[in-house]
């Protein structure tokens, strides 16, 4: 009932082009890839050719330049429809960002065309086993060795971890440093000692290949670090995992607005003890609290888009924003099942998936509980 | 961390100028209105020579033909302070809206000036003892004799009901009838068979004279009656509960605000344990959550305010509205108690006042639960 | 830190013999079972020939006449180790019971002795597609025609549902009654006309064969009714309902206080920032608010397993047993999976699981919105 | 629905008395003493000539012997009338105890028998200015000096502040100490340097006379010292503290219990709408919801009783009763205020005073904070 000001005409033309795209090309195929862990290499090709990845690179790195209010439709419209296999927004929202915003000309010119044509996806590394979201305290490690790196250590909870062809991998260049000691790598999995761990068996997100990664011995050309020099990790991060936290809200806010439109469809159409359950006072009521946090939210994550369009999005305000929006989405989810008696717990169902699926959203992209630390630091 | 837009600098130097006002007239005569259940009529006098009353009436009627944002100014700052004895917003912005959008043009002349400079104070008569927030089972009549209407019934929980002294009657013109046999009459208080209650002892909002009403064959002469005709009560209700409930939300998040503020400063500079309370892990993430919270709760508030300047909030969308940001109110001056320990639970602490005073906001304007009807009615 | 005196030295023996068989015959396979959508009919057997089906049962019928808290041992022991596939409470507790206490003498040694030995296993179908708890709505039909019954309709959500050899079948004798016309019905699954429905793929309990069935002329032989005569089912169902809650409630119990065990050793262990996960003051709070949780619920099943013992146990009580219960384990779960971070994901952490397969615990057995009502009618 | 087995004919004959007492003698007078801040000495006088002070003191110190469960129902009736001025449960059940657990002979002989007729009422003085539940921060020093020790601190929130004749006063015997520098005196208000404060305004429990305490160069006799030594104060206090829990809990579910048998009478005779409030189903449910909560409750604090009659309460488990039973109180009066609608928030309604008095049950004797804290510390 609140009118989206931030998207005009062309957006929404763009939002309707996406949502077609996926409706004839993701979602028939979405239950196979589930069962293979993984969506196609297809998918992306496809992608790519249609401008969906990586929209904002500028044309001469083979996007089409625009602003990320069209990064904002793709992950809106995955997210809506449940299609929670589909890495993009990390690939061109997170990945060729650092890329383009640190890396040389000779790291842009090489790696953001394959990546705007889906010739090669890319992940990104940072999470270690037994680390959690304690970046300071990465164990692996890269070692300057002449005119390269050798890379030893391992990663977990990687998206896009099957399919990547190229990762950036967070390690210590200097491991008597905390924060200073990080670097960032564009790291290819084809290269020697690279390895892939398996899929990982989740809750859900089943489409979704998030795996382990091991590095022995991997060679890493000089000029594959990003940044003009070593230590620049953690500062690139922090700049840039505000604008990961709002991606998770946004798409946390459209699964969330997605869940309570079907189940306000499920209420009016289905019939207990006689009427429909939408005419039961605890529906009504459980659909209006929803509706208003849903809004709220709604409003919230648009504000912070605009401050994001204007580069004046705060770190603490995009952790507050993911906190919330996620808790939210996960409490519509689960009050999304319980209106749908024993059909919210059948896997045919989407809110069944997107229950399971929207889980991991409060834990990854930092916990909500680092980003209450994030907040609390801010007093 | 999030700017307001709406609020520019004539905005806030206006904002400055009521906030001395309150610090300098108010403020430190709150304890003894608590003691005495009303604010003194010199602080409504002051207030309307300096146009804090009625500011949006046109010049024409003494207003100062400001738009609405100079009324959430003093709704904000009044809240902000705590001053829940100041019945400035349900005269200004209730009151006199129903006088100015359909009263004819004699009420205009007669009451508008009255009620801008202060020389009348007004009120808003609905709720009958046993009816609660249904308005189509009112029991009060107003039959029509002659040249004038008889006036008969009983109301309850009226805001300024002793400092009135004029109040719009909600009153059945034809009882056979629902919605439609409602209308709506200025009544004077000074006129035969208007009788005051007493002022009511709530739990807090002491300094706000809360009262019923009684009526007993008051002569209303027809020319009060306010609309073209009778039986338009439940149309203009309908139409002017939007804007209402979207000042009570306009208090509930700046107190909400002020407790936070107070609480953080109270956290930061007490000590437990040989540190500061902020420096506990549950203080800083109770301090991030409602941070949070409130947040999206001001965002979220901002943004009905600005479709309201457009004549476009919807009723469900208020009711949302009224419905989130009141509950999130009790539950952030609930928290805030808490982490002043005992402290909190003594009233010379603003914290202490806040909580009781904020609790009526999820019961008056309609019920919460209302609130919930009206959305769930829309969907 | 509460001892739970119902339960004796034998009994706690005999809890030692539970979970080594579980430990032994159960855990090793459940991955396997999870991907057969079933447990294998051997470990039927098995706790057959241990005397861990239908323990209650008189020894005339094939069981060794234990009173309930045996019962109660295997619940616990089963939810406690995560085997949401074995359906042996339903078998053991409420099919058998209803042969027990309403059948004939024919259909007890009949029946009664199979069910006891593994021979047979049972199931109950009650839900209809579209009719979710609404027993009095029932649309599956049995037609008396001769000395037999001709059954007709569809049941979905049926525990055992694909293991099944018998199932007693909620039905209408006479479908101009409400819950006078319904009847009860021992109905063999080889039986012609008899088919079931494909084994439904769940977002949790996926070892736990839960399908579809259906009736179409399925010829009952009269003696298979349940009671001395048509119309008694729905009175049958009222009385052993309560029965069928507290199982659900010791289930919840049980697996909350294991989920609490596992993420407490786990946050012992491990290492965030430093230290371990439990010096942080918001995991130390989490686990004290659901110890604290978790104790009252287990007190609260515990007095009434008690009164359940003397026959004391009525309708609300178990009701509000149940929605208390499953409500707990579902917010423990899902806080048990926020604090073991990334890890709370993965399908092969017993929390993952635990967190999937509880959601649907306030679902069945009817919702807890009908126990809301069920208890709200006592009033 | 669940019979309290504890409480046999003899205790419910006590009760009945009790509850015939406190509504002659007190309720009658409870608006009075709101207005006075403090309960009459007469109340006193007369409970204690009926045995209802400190009954289970033995016959030799003028108790009659009473095992602890005639003092719960004393705590019960108190609380579920809502008397929350009267002092009886800390002077009986705290106070008296200390003396008779570590008193000497002579400490007994002479405060004892005048605590069990009323002669003297007694406080305990834990709480300091800025030091909140920190024991180990104690600020008053004790220092000996000849055959006495001199006083000098100063207390504050301390319970029969006004009334008090005698008080337990923690102080640091040896400030060099942590725990084992403090140690608990008998001092009479009456004596030189004793001064007490003004009695404290509070948002609710308006008849109890909470006050702050002066200690000014006071002279207490070395055998008023609780022990047989200096140092034994915190030893003593951790003793003690878990029935003090026990009891804050006691009263917490009997005035829960209260409150909702007010509510549900009022939502079954008000009508809203056309229909009794009771017919909502909003209303069901958060009755139902309460219902469950509150019967869990009673549960746990009945076993609770029971263990702490056989001396087997553990400190963390009487901690986490008391977090999940004042927890449970607030949310309870909270929802019940809301049931009550504009009348819920009128002081006269006992619902309104039920609210506002229960919030400080969170945080004294020890905040919930404090409990989670202590519960934690037991994994």
């Amino acid at each position: 009932m609140i009118p989206r000001t931030l998207f005009d005409a062309d957006l929404e033309g763009f939002r309707d082009s996406v949502r077609k795209f996926l409706e004839q090309e993701a979602t028939p195929y979405h239950d196979q890839w589930e069962k293979d862990g993984q969506v196609s290499r297809e998918l992306w090709q496809k992608a790519g050719e249609l401008g969906f990845l990586c929209p904002c690179l500028p044309e001469e790195f083979g996007g089409v330049g625009a602003d990320f209010r069209y990064s904002a439709v793709l992950i809106e419209e995955v997210a809506r429809a449940g299609l929670t296999g589909i890495g993009w927004g990390l690939h061109s929202d997170i990945v060729a960002p650092y890329v383009l915003n640190y890396g040389s000309d000779e790291l842009k010119n090489h790696y953001l065309p394959k990546l705007a044509s889906g010739e090669m996806i890319g992940a990104i590394a940072m999470t270690e086993p037994g680390a959690g979201s304690d970046l300071q305290g990465v164990k692996t490690t890269a070692v300057k060795n002449g005119d390269h790196y050798v890379l030893n250590g391992s990663k977990t909870f990687i998206t896009n971890g099957q399919l990547a062809d190229v990762v950036i991998v967070v390690a210590k260049t200097d491991p008597k440093e905390g924060a200073k000691g990080i670097s960032l790598f564009m790291v290819e999995t084809a290269w020697e000692g690279f390895e892939k761990g398996q899929n990982l068996n989740k809750v859900g997100m089943k489409a979704q290949d998030t795996s382990e990664l091991f590095f022995q011995d991997v060679k890493v050309p000089e000029k594959n670090l990003i940044g003009p020099g070593e230590g620049q990790g953690f500062f690139q991060l922090m700049q840039e995992l505000a604008a990961e936290r709002l991606q998770v809200a946004l798409g946390a806010v459209a699964a969330a607005e997605a869940a309570w439109q079907w189940t306000l469809d499920y209420v009016k159409e289905r019939n207990a003890f006689g009427k429909p359950v939408i005419a039961f006072q605890n529906t009504r009521f459980k659909m209006a609290e929803m509706k208003a946090e849903i809004t709220a939210a709604r409003v919230f994550t648009d504000r912070c888009l605009e401050l994001h369009l204007d580069k004046k999005l705060d770190i603490p305000t995009a952790a507050m924003l993911k906190q919330l929006t996620t808790d939210l989405q996960c409490k519509v989810m689960d009050e999304c099942v319980q209106l749908h008696g024993g059909y919210g717990y059948m896997w045919e169902y989407p809110i069944a998936r997107a229950w399971a699926d929207s889980r991991v959203q409060r834990i990854y992209a930092g916990t909500n509980e680092i980003m209450k630390e994030i907040v609390a630091r801010s007093f």
